[in-house]
């Protein structure tokens, strides 16, 4: 049978600050990558996080995330793989402490923001980071996006992984994501963004903006967790795709 | 066979910045309290003391602290037992993972500064502290003051304790140490702080400031790292202790 | 004529983090209290912040707080009065730059939260931040808690002071806030908070939870800028005051 | 009569961690440029070094770095130009109110880091530098890489700028410096290095590493404040600047 997981971003608040439809969107989806305090997330919301996601049954995965809470991890940064390779190790442990006092462990370890990006592209980086998540446990599942370095670096390193796909996100002919500066680099047509999803999972292919069909694994669909629409949307493609008899559940 | 474990807190570097005589220190002690990012030390910094620690054969201990790098974790801040039990989860789980990595274990975790003497009067944040330790690994031993309020909740979790003693303070007739800002609170000659080390270990007994014999239980002593001699007094009283056919030791 | 300045908290968004509601609240208030970047508010968030206060013709004011994002400056933190002032003169300064870029300046200092209400009890506190108010300009208009240390200390400055009510607490015989762990600390009813606030500026005087009628100095009400109905009331709150042929301007 | 300023990095302690020789240093430079809070430095940080470069005669700037502590502001950050006019708009008006309330003022700002680097190629971030100065105060003076987009940038607001030399980096062909990772990046000769500053300063000429005699400014040499001979090299290139005729002062 087809499955798919549908992972989102969560546990992103912080202090007094609330972020996200959390509670909304754990309804729908099956993996949660919270975030480790780094880039977003605190103690307090970090634990609230994992319990959430043990009550609603999705998967906990570690978010780990660049050191820039004002820049909210998107701003690239200049590390060294070493430095890599300790901050991801940090964060993942900080949230495995969690995960284990509310009676689970973790599923998988996504790279937020700059640093999946930057881990996309870069052997480096990507190496590190999976090191890093093999050293602590060899069992997590390594998140990154399909046909990356990441993905790469994760099948080096004897990881299992997860390739990543964007439902709202157009693809390039080399089966790379269009830049965001580009235009028609999001599809902003929710039924255009299921039907590309959808056949991602069943046909492991998708349509470029060129309209060349290229094939892509497509493990795990990220869902946005931000937008008035975020919950609505993910609510929609879990349907979609449950009536297309794909099986939505996280990977373990 | 009388025996006694000697810690110190290590790892207090943080990126640009130096700090302590770790690769000393660590020729003669016994456990290293390795700071855990909140006060002191950064991913990096953990990783090289971890390594360190393991290398000497020191026993590795987490040492959580308040999140105020400027303050170095000694300005009491009003938390919330939530909060303390939140933030000392986040700090284990951090350096748990490098431990993990570096093909190690956690033996204990000991709080620093103003946690550690906050936790020591206050039964709500020692109990939250407790634990937060017991849910994360019931193997872990818990360090703090000897006659505190932690040393109790830790016995109330069903945890093992290590009652601490310092060698370079006075206490006072009721057991606790004669506060800082008194005449007197430190003993400044080597030569008796060696001397009331001995005493506490071999005979569990304290002079007091008054001169009254009072009952004191000497796990573990604290030598503090930072000051110019703090290695040369570690070195010493490690002899002395030996000499006196004390085995020190780790706990575990 | 009677007149009374009606001051709220502003810029505390962080980075991708929202906050408030301040173009609602700039609409009705006269003197905007900006978050320096300790407990919230960030370099951008101050820029537009100033900016915004600019259009709508609030004076602008400096809200320095304790570092201590996570907590947003309402934990409590033991700091010397050294510490006080430097942390004050940074923050004071931050903002001043911002002010001056866009063609401004500051009319006041109102210190925020738990820095609020420490400087209210404690002399030392209280000293060390008037003095660093004054030493960066004189002209500054010092906010504290009406009857407070810190109004005294203003006072001992030199400093021109703006003694500040709230409209939905309650007060004690001594003229005190009721703490806001007890019942009845809040009122909760906006038609009793608003016939309070008239009755502060109008007579000078308060009606404690006793009923007994006590002296209060009414330079400025503090407006809260969080919850749903923040800027309704506030605009009630205006509109009665002008109703009773009260001047609602800022200080200057 | 010829003149140089000599300029040095200082303040870079934060908290308990303790950085530089300033003292000593400040008995040999003209200029302080003193860290804000951001990649090095705090507020008490800040007033001690102020007082202390009033103290020995040195001018005052303001040294501000891109918002990372743990790297020492020395990797590169993603910033946008916007983001890099509010940061620096924000550490100059907090260093300013430190040299208000200690009866002095700034001469001049000089970016740290990978933020003096990044805006000495990049002229949306140069521009964005002027400009903040600019607007703070148009008396302020820009220090920054000599034949840099930072210096035009400076130029083309309107500021008076100082072209910044290295005494221990060697130049290239087109007058850049030799980056780093290459051999013979830097001169470790003190003779050497002192030799290559009085060239600068008296003959406005620097030989390149291929031997190519080529124009420079050098308005400011650049001490390095760390290392161990820090101030024996400063001293020593001082008396022979001097005994060369050459004063040594600072710009304003």
């Amino acid at each position: 049978m087809v499955r798919v997981d549908l992972n989102c971003d969560m546990g992103e608040s912080y202090g007094a600050y609330k972020l996200g439809h959390d509670t909304e969107l754990l309804r729908c989806i099956t993996s949660a990558n919270i975030a480790c305090g780094f880039h977003a997330g605190d103690p307090a919301v970090m634990r609230a996080t994992v319990r959430q996601a043990i009550e609603s049954g999705a998967a906990i995965g570690a978010h780990p995330g660049l050191p820039d809470l004002a820049g909210f991890g998107r701003r690239r940064m200049e590390i060294t793989p070493a430095e890599a390779y300790d901050m991801v190790t940090y964060q993942i442990g900080a949230l495995m402490a969690f995960a284990i006092q509310e009676g689970s462990g973790l599923q998988h370890v996504k790279p937020h923001g700059a640093l999946y990006n930057m881990a996309a592209t870069s052997r480096p980086l990507a190496d590190a980071i999976a090191s890093a998540i093999k050293h602590i446990d060899p069992t997590l599942i390594l998140y990154g996006l399909a046909g990356s370095e990441l993905i790469a670096a994760g099948e080096r390193a004897g990881l299992r992984t997860a390739s990543e796909v964007f439902a709202d996100r157009t693809y390039q002919d080399d089966g790379t994501l269009t830049p965001r500066h580009l235009p028609d680099a999001m599809i902003t047509d929710p039924e255009a963004a299921v039907t590309q999803v959808v056949r991602m999972v069943k046909d492991r292919v998708v349509v470029s903006l060129s309209g060349k069909v290229i094939p892509i694994t497509a493990d795990t669909v990220c869902i946005h967790g931000d937008g008035a629409h975020a919950s609505l949307f993910a609510s929609t493609l879990r349907s979609r795709l449950e009536a297309e008899g794909i099986s939505v559940q996280a990977l373990l």
